[in-house]
C-alpha cells in the first residue's frame, strides 16, 4: 500500500458513509417532524436495513487496514492525522466487542428504549428497572473489553468528551457543590421574582412570527438553515450549508420556545461555521461538551443578556399588546432569568441546571464503582433531589424516568452538559474582553457569530476540547469562569450580598 | 432453481429496492419542500451515488435470471404473474439499450434539463434547441432498439400507458378536435363569466386554514397524509399509510391552490387505497393515465361540482368576509368553471385543457413520423396554438419552453393527461348511476372515496387501465363520456343552445 492510494480509498469510503448518513439523517428529520404515523412500520423496517448497510460499510475490514496503515505514517497533514486518530478510536471501540455480544446488546437496547417509553407513560419504574440493569451490565463489560486496565466509567466519560475522566469531573463538580448549592439555598430564601406573566396564553402563530424575527437577527439564514416543528427540539447538521433545527411551541409558556430555539441555533451555527472541507468526515463530529458550549452560550450568556432581550422585547410587546401590557423590560429580563429548584432537568433554569447534572454524575459514578445499591436507583434519585434541591418527585416519570439517555445505555453523556455550560462561561468571558459584546448584542449579532467562527467553531473536531479552549482563551479549562459568572449574575439578580 | 426460492429471492430484492426508493423519495420530498438551497451541491453528489446503487440493484443480473425463470412458470398467483410481467418489461427496456449509450443518454438528459431551465429563464429557445433534438434522437433510437418492428412513438406511448398506441389516441383526439374545438369557439363568442374577484388579495394563512378544512372533509388524514409547500405541487406516495402532497399558495388567486390541492389529494387517495400488500412492489406503479384519472376526478368532476363547492363556500366566505362580500355561491361556481383559451397548460381550465394536450400529441407524432420540420418546432408550436385556440405566445417561455417533460426526453407522456380526464368522466358517470353522488358531495365524502377504493383504486397496477375500466364501469374505454360531460356542462354554464 502507498500513502496516496490509502488516502484516496479513505476519501472514497468517507464519501460513501456520508451519503448514507445524509439520507438517513434526512429520513430521521422527516420522521421527527412531519412523517405520518401510519407509515412508521414500513419506514422502520427499511431504515433498519439501510442502517445495517451503513454499519457494514463502517466496519469494513479493508478500510480498517487502510486506517491502521495510515496511522503508522509520520507525514500526514494535521487534518488527516486527526481523522485517522478518531477513526482508529472508533474501530478499536467496535473491534474490542465480540460481534455476537454487540448484536445482543443492540437488541437489548431496543427493548430497553421501548420499556423506558412504556414505563414513563405508565409511571412505573419496575417496567424499566430490569432493562436499566442490563444496560449497566453491558456497558460495564464493554468498557472493560475495550480498556481492561481502565476504570469503566472513565472509558465512557472519554467517549463523550475526549480527555475527560472522573478525576477531572470530580474537581469540577466539587466546585459546583461547594459554590453553587449554597447560592441556590440563599436564593430559595430570598424574595421571589414574579414570572407568572410568562404563563399567560401566547398564540402559536404570533410566537412563530417573533421567532422568525429573532432568527433573522441571529443570522440563522434560510439559505443554509431550516426550522421545523417537533415534539422535542433538536439540531441536525446535514452539511455546512444545510442545518436543520426544530422547536415546539407552548402556548402557555412565552419564553420556552424562544430559548429552546436560541439554544438550537447555537448548535446550528457550530455546524454551519466549521471548515467546509470537513463536511462528510469525522472532523465534523465535535464532542458533546464542545457542541453544548455553543448552544448554552447562545441561550444563556447571550440570549438572556439584557442587551439581547432589549432587542426583541419591544417587537414582542407589539405582537402581544394585551398579554404584556403590564410588563416592563426589567420584569421580563428578571422573569426569564429567575431561578427555582425544579424536578425536570430540561425545564431547569441556568443556576439549578448543573445540580441536575451533578446528581446524575454522582449516581452514574456510584453505579460503576459499585458504591450504590442498583436495586434502589429510583429511591436514590429522589434522595439526591431532596438533599441537593430540597424537592422530591412523587412519580418516577418526574424522577429517574425523565431522561432518555440511560434507556439506550448512554452513561457518561450527562456530565458534558454541565461541562458545556462551564466552557461557554470561559469563552464568554474572553469574548467580552476582546470585543464590545453588549453593543454587538444590541445591534450587530453577526460580529459575535464571526468571532465564534474564528476562535472556536471553524476547528470542528480537529482538536479536543481543551486544545480549542487554549486557542480561544489562552488557557486550559477552568471552572472558575462558570462559578463566578453564576455567582455574580444571581447575587445581583436577587439583590443578595456578595 | 425452484419456485419457492425464486419467489423468496424476488421478495428480498423488492424489499431492498423499496428501501432505497423510500430513502431517495424522502430526500426528494425534502429537497422540493424545505431543504436549504446552500446544501444542494453536497446533497446532489450523494443522491447521485445512492441512485447509482439503486440502479445497480435494479439491473442485477441474478434477479434478471430469477424473473425470466418465474415468467416461464404457469402456476403463479395472479399478483406474482403480473409482477413478473411488469418487471420483465422493465428489464427488456434496459437490456435492449447498450450500456455505454445509456450512460451517454443519462448525461445528455442532465445537460438538456439544465439547458431547458436556462432557456426558460432567458426566454431563449436556441439554448434548448440542440438538446431537444438530441433527446428526440436518443428516444427514437432507443425505441427502435427495443422494438425494431414497431413505430417508435407507439413504443413510447405504451411506456406511459400500457396498451395505448397512435391508433387509439388518434381516435380519441379526433373526437376532441371535432367536438370540443367548436364548443370552445362558441364559448369564446358567448357572454364572458366574471371571474375577476378570484384575483383579489387572499391572505396565505387564511387560505391555509380553508385548505385544512377542505382536506379534513375529503378525509385526507394526518395519520397517513401530510401536506407541504413547494414551488410546483406534486404527490409522493412513500407507502400505503404515508402519502405526501404539496401545494403553493398564490395570494392573488383564490381558487388555484384549492383546486391544485384537491387534485393532489385525488392522487394521494389512489396511493393510500391500493392494497397494502402492494407496498414496495411494482404493483404500486400505476400507469400515468389511470393515476391522472383519479386526480382529475377529484379536481373537476367532484371538486367543481356545485354540491361540493356549497360545502366549503360558506366557510370560505366567513374567512374572507370583506373580499367575498359581493360574491354569491352561483357567482363563485361559475367563476371556477369559466373557460377561456390560454397559453399555459397548467393554468388551463377543464374545457380547453385537452386542446393543450392535443397540440402536444400532434407535435410529438409529427416529430417521430418525420412529418414535422425539427428545425422549427417553436414556430410550429405557436402555429398550433393560433390555429386551435386562436392565441399565440410572443415568448418561448410561454410557448414550447413551458413544460419540463421534453427536457429529459419524456415523449409520449402528455397524452395520458387527456386520457386521464376522459377516463375520469367514464368512472364519474358510472359512480353517479351507482350512488347518490350529489348527496355524498354535500355531506359524506367518505362514501365516494370508499366507492373509488372498491371499484378502481384497490387494484393498483394489477391490471392495465382498460381492464380496470371494464371492472369498474362494465365497458372498455369510451371517449363519449368525456365529450358528453364537457358539452353538457359548458352549454349549460354559458347558456348555449344544445
Amino acid at each position: 500500500m502507498d500513502k496516496t492510494t490509502a488516502l484516496n480509498e479513505l476519501k472514497e469510503w468517507e464519501f460513501k458513509i456520508s451519503a448514507y448518513n445524509l439520507l438517513l439523517s434526512t429520513a430521521m428529520f422527516d420522521e421527527s417532524t412531519i412523517a405520518p404515523k401510519g407509515g412508521l412500520e414500513y419506514r422502520s423496517e427499511r431504515f433498519a436495513y439501510l442502517n445495517g448497510i451503513l454499519y457494514e460499510l463502517t466496519t469494513d475490514k479493508k478500510i480498517e487496514e487502510i486506517i491502521i496503515y495510515l496511522s503508522s505514517l509520520d507525514d500526514l497533514t494535521l487534518e488527516d492525522k486527526r481523522k485517522v486518530t478518531l477513526y482508529l478510536k472508533d474501530i478499536n471501540k467496535t473491534k474490542a466487542i465480540p460481534k455476537d455480544e454487540y448484536v445482543a446488546f443492540s437488541k437489548a437496547q431496543m427493548l430497553a428504549s421501548d420499556a423506558w417509553e412504556k414505563a414513563k407513560k405508565k409511571d412505573d419504574y419496575s417496567i424499566f428497572k430490569p432493562h436499566l440493569l442490563k444496560m449497566i451490565d453491558y456497558q460495564k463489560r464493554f468498557a472493560l473489553y475495550r480498556n481492561p486496565d481502565k476504570d469503566p466509567y472513565d472509558t465512557l466519560l472519554d467517549d463523550y468528551e475526549e480527555g475527560m475522566n472522573k478525576e477531572k469531573y470530580d474537581q469540577f463538580f466539587k466546585r459546583i457543590k461547594e459554590e453553587i448549592l449554597p447560592l441556590i439555598r440563599r436564593i430559595t430564601e430570598a424574595q421571589k421574582i414574579d414570572d407568572t406573566f410568562l404563563y399567560r396564553f401566547y398564540a402559536k402563530d404570533k410566537q412563530a412570527k417573533l421567532m422568525h424575527d429573532i432568527n433573522a437577527y441571529l443570522g440563522f439564514d434560510k439559505d443554509w438553515g431550516y426550522m421545523g416543528i417537533s415534539m422535542h427540539p433538536f439540531t441536525c447538521g446535514m452539511s455546512n450549508n444545510d442545518v436543520r433545527v426544530t422547536t415546539a411551541y407552548d402556548e402557555h409558556n412565552l419564553s420556552s420556545s424562544i430559548y429552546s430555539i436560541i439554544h438550537e441555533v447555537g448548535h446550528a451555527f457550530y455546524e454551519h461555521q466549521m471548515a467546509k472541507e470537513y463536511d462528510g468526515t469525522i472532523l465534523k463530529a465535535v464532542s458533546s461538551g464542545m457542541h453544548e458550549s455553543q448552544s448554552r452560550l447562545f441561550e444563556n450568556y447571550l440570549g438572556r443578556d439584557k442587551n439581547f432581550i432589549a432587542n426583541y422585547f419591544y417587537k414582542m410587546k407589539e405582537l402581544f399588546k394585551e398579554e404584556l401590557k403590564d410588563v416592563t423590560l426589567d420584569d421580563y429580563y428578571r422573569a426569564v432569568n429567575a431561578s427555582k429548584p425544579s424536578l425536570i432537568r430540561t425545564d431547569a433554569d441556568e443556576l439549578t441546571y448543573p445540580i441536575h447534572i451533578l446528581i446524575r454524575y454522582e449516581i452514574e459514578k456510584g453505579i460503576f464503582d459499585g458504591t450504590l445499591d442498583l436495586d434502589d436507583l429510583d429511591k436514590i434519585w429522589d434522595q439526591y433531589y431532596q438533599e441537593y434541591l430540597g424537592i422530591k418527585s412523587d412519580r418516577p416519570s418526574l424522577g429517574i424516568l425523565q431522561d432518555i439517555h440511560w434507556s439506550d445505555g448512554s452513561f457518561g453523556y450527562f456530565p458534558t452538559y454541565a461541562l458545556g455550560s462551564a466552557v461557554a462561561a470561559q469563552i464568554n468571558a474572553k469574548m467580552r474582553k476582546d470585543m464590545d459584546v453588549k453593543k454587538a448584542l444590541s445591534d450587530d449579532f453577526k460580529k459575535i457569530t464571526l468571532y465564534l467562527k474564528d476562535h472556536v467553531q471553524k476547528y470542528g473536531a480537529l482538536y479536543p476540547l481543551d486544545e480549542i479552549l487554549i486557542k480561544a482563551t489562552d488557557q486550559s479549562f477552568d471552572p472558575d469562569f462558570y462559578i463566578s459568572y453564576l455567582k455574580e449574575k444571581y447575587t445581583a439578580l436577587y439583590h443578595l450580598d456578595k
